[in-house]
Order: C-alpha cells, then structure tokens, then sequence
C-alpha cells in the first residue's frame, strides 16, 4: 500500500507518493492556477504525474492526503478560507477525490501536514514528540505529540506564532500586539532591519539593500557578517525574540524535538549558534537530564507532501 | 476496584478513596510533618484513615497515586527537590508502597494531578481536553489533552507560568523576565498592589492595608469594589496579563476547556466576567463555532487527590 500527499502551495501544487515509513517514491510540481476547479483539476494531474514518476498506479494508492493553507476543516474536507488562492467554503477534499476515481482524501492544514512530515521522516524521526516551526511571511506551526498529530479539540491548535512575548509590542495581522510571529517570523526580521536602516542612515546595510523594498530576511545576515553593528544589534535582537517564543514552547509541552524551518534556517550555525546560548540561559529544564533538541528541519518543500501522505496513520 | 490519592502540601497530607470514575468515597487529612521519614508514616497513617472513612479496607484498593509538589521522576518515583517539605532525592513512591503492605505507588507533579482531577470528575468531565492553571504563590498548570495526562518526552512539561509574556520584565524565580507566573500568580498580583500604593499614598488601598507586608490577593479586589481608582488599574492590567498568557495557551493548545483556579477565584464574576471580555479580543478564534471554555476550577483542594487516585488509568 502506498500514499499519496499534495501540498497545495499559491505558487505550486506539488505531489508526491510515499510507503507507509513516509518515503518519497516520486513527486511532481505544476504551477498553481486561479479558481477552486482549475486548482482542484491542477491537484489531480500532479498526483497522476507523481505516480507515473513513482512507476506505480493509482490502484496501489490507498489515500490521499491535501496540505493546505488558510482556514480548513479536516472533519468535512472543506476549506474555509484561503485568500492567497482565492479559495472560500471550497469542498476541496471531495473534488480531488472526485477528480482520481473516489479515492479516500484527507485534508488538513499545511503547517500540521508539515510538522507531521518531519515527524515521519525528517527531524522527528524516532521521536516520542516534535513541534515545528517555520519562519516565512508568517510564523507556522505544527505538532506530533506522542506520535499523533495534535490539533485540538476544534482543529485549530498550534497558532503559536500569535503567542504573545512582548505585550502591548507591534501590532499583528491577527489583532493582538506583540505575537511572536511580528518579531520572529522573516517579515519581523525584514521590518526590524528596515527600522534599523531607517534609524541608522550609515550602516552597511544601505550598501545591500539601496532601498527599503529590498531588503530580505539574508540582508541583515550579510550585513553582520560584513562587520555592521547596526545589523549585528538587530540579528541579536531578533535571535532573542526567536529564542523567547522556542522557551515558551518547551517550557509548555516539552516536545523531543523542536525543530525550526524555513529560509533563514540556511544561515545555518550563524542562526543556531547564538540561538541554542540562548536556550541554555532560557530554558526551565536548562540544567536537566532530558532536554528538548533544537534543530534545523530536514524536509525543506517536501514536508508537506510526506506529512499529507501520512495523515491516515497518524491521525 | 477503587483508588487511593494522596495530595502532599506543605501544611497538610490530604489522602482519599475513589471509584474508578473518580468519585471520592472518603477522605482524611493530618498536618504534615518535617523529614522524609515522617512524611511517609503521615502519608500511610492518612491513607489508613480515609479508606476506613470510606468504608473499605486497604485490598479492595488497586493502587497509590501521590500528588506531591517540587521536582519528580514519575517513572523511577523519586521525588529530586521539594524544598518546602525539606525532601531531596527521595524515592517517597517506594517508602509509602512499603508502608502499605507493597500496593502499586504512582508518584506525579502536583499540579499535573490537579489538572487530571478537574478533568476526570470537575471543569473538565466528559471532555476531550483540558488545562489547567492554578494562580497562587506561583502559576502551576497542567493538562489533559485527548484523554491523557500529559508530561512531555522528559515530564518536565506545562511549565506554563514560565512563558515569558513581557521580554525584559519582571524577574522571575526561574531566572527569566517577564514570566506570565510573576504578573498573574497571586504572588504578581500582591506585588502589583504594593508597587501602585507606593506610587499612590492617597490610594483608598491603604485604608484595607495599613502595611505592605498586609496586602494579600483580596485587597485589590475590595478597593476596586470600593470604587478606588488605583485598584481598579492594578486589576484591569491584571486581568490583561491574565489574559495575555490565557489566549497564548488557548491559540496554541486550543484544549476544550481551560480551567483557572486558587483563592483569587473566589472572585467569581469580578475576575471572570473582565477576563472572557479580554479573551473575546484576544484569541486566535474569537469568531469561531467552537470556542475553548474558559471556567472556574470546581474540586479545589479535592483535585491534587482524585488526580493522584486517578493516575494509572489516565497516564
């Protein structure tokens, strides 16, 4: 028996198939088009694709499970909301499966998909528990805990982003001020170097980024690796915020593993480095035994894919 | 079958008998003495006395589950610091079985028992989940979530009350700033008072507290009602810090209930009506069908015991 997962992403959809151990045994990605039909044709010629590319047939798949973003109800398969794709109150779950012959789909949302991915077969692997995190436009998360996607009792757990650090701090996309997601999330990071830049008209990172439009989440990085103090102030601000809300974390549900992924996660040991010293001080069981691992995730885009896979097994 | 729990304080050694609903058939409680020794005879003499109060004899009862404050190992237990009681590395699980003819000992964090009491036979029965917090000297939580007590990878978890809420505040006993337990314990509360009567000598607060040292959890409360405009603040910034770390456990946990006890629940509607007020602004789900409850805890003093007697059917 083999599983198939989609990640429904707005610039592609991507699908892959798995065995039951979540390993990859093909994939395919095809652009993204507009409107719930087209995206729901879209998602069932990438899984005939990854099946080909996988020389199996779509009788050997038992499921399949969608990884989408925005507002979704796994129990009805429908999603609610998700604006980027244009999707509101979309049957997606029933399309797909109408569109590939009446096979059983599951849908759930993607950063759970993801953090169940590394859970099967990335940073989480042998684990008894794993929270990821993933820091992008926003900051999503996702958790297994002893070995089952956890989602609470109304499906809509794990918004740890829109945790508050720094109450009464930079107002949020979701209504409350400080969250976690405003400071530590590769928007956050962009917004503090472009406060920075805009307080400090001599650092070097004027000379990475001529204006503010283009300032990314590797501009500060670069800048502090160039000697910039004002870069080096805001990357350790930033360090101390990411590390604040992963000590929340721990200190809550002392999960195995938490891993952190994302683009900023290839700064590598410039970002990990300083962040597991901040740990080390943060940290309620700093001094104990058994202590949570912090690491990069392993997956990268293919978490999605592997975590819908899995969804069968590990609901 | 029935159950026995010993809920271990600092002032008294409470134990009682339950039926495997978590019914408490009788229950006893002896002050608590001083040294390892001690505390075991006065955890047996207790357990001695509230099975005879229940009518049974020490064979119609299955197992011991302790309830006892500091820092533990469930599974070997031992009970490594409480310093209040004077312990320190003592395998108090084995030493009350031995006391007890040799029934099965469970040994569990306080307040990780507490929680699986509400759930069981209080704030949280017939629920899929439930946290727990109990504001007092410090902020303890715990949780139940999908039927389970749970502890983390390494039982170390549902520190809550050391999720930092304000970065760079309060210094907390854990060593952090800005702890949620440092605003919203009682303890956080008192020292909010005394903060705003040395800023305000005018303040109808010293009418009700003619020292410092006289200020306890009531006193805001009684000056607010009184219609003191300084309590009033001290309490609409404690009901904000409340609230804060409220809807943080609610956005990442999203568990069916969360029930909030210790003496400033006494308040009943003057807390609770001002917090859900708050929690409508501030969680993730606040347009959501399915909202998590947030109530009063109901068994008080009785959960640390029936959490205890209820430990081998909920781990």
């Amino acid at each position: 028996m083999y599983y198939i997962g989609i990640d429904l992403g707005g610039t592609n959809v991507a699908a892959g198939v798995t065995d039951k151990e979540g390993r990859l045994l093909g994939k395919a990605s095809i652009p993204c088009p507009r409107g719930a039909e087209a995206i729901a044709d879209a998602m069932a010629e990438s899984v005939r694709l990854a099946v080909h590319e996988a020389e199996l047939t779509l009788d050997q798949c038992g499921s399949v499970g969608v990884a989408s973003p925005g507002t979704i109800d796994p129990e009805k398969g429908i999603v609610f909301h998700a604006f980027n794709l244009g999707l509101d109150h979309v049957p997606l779950a029933q399309m797909v499966s109408d569109r590939l012959g009446g096979i059983p789909t599951l849908l759930e949302n993607d950063a759970n998909a993801a953090a169940l991915g590394e859970y099967v077969s990335g940073a989480g692997k042998g684990k008894n528990s794993l929270v990821a995190i993933t820091l992008g436009t926003g900051l999503g998360s996702g958790a297994v805990l002893e070995g089952k996607l956890y989602t609470g009792f109304n499906y809509a757990a794990f918004e740890s982003g829109h945790m508050v650090i720094r109450r009464g701090g930079r107002p949020c996309t979701c209504g409350r001020k400080g969250c976690w997601e405003a400071y530590a999330s590769a928007t956050g990071l962009i917004k503090s170097t472009r406060e920075a830049m805009e307080a400090h008209h001599d650092s070097a990172l004027w000379q990475l980024a001529s204006t503010l439009e283009e300032v990314n989440g590797k501009t500060p990085f670069d800048a502090a690796q160039a000697g910039d103090t004002v870069a080096r102030e805001v990357l350790a601000e930033y360090i101390e915020d990411l590390a604040c809300g992963l000590a929340n974390l721990i200190n809550i549900l002392q999960p195995e593993v938490l891993c952190v992924g994302g683009g900023i996660c290839k700064q590598g040991e410039n970002l990990m480095a300083p962040l597991r010293d901040a740990l080390n001080r943060e940290e309620f069981t700093k001094d104990a035994a058994h202590r949570c691992q912090v690491v990069v995730a392993e997956l990268g885009n293919d978490a999605g894919i592997i975590g819908g896979a899995m969804l069968p097994l590990y609901r």
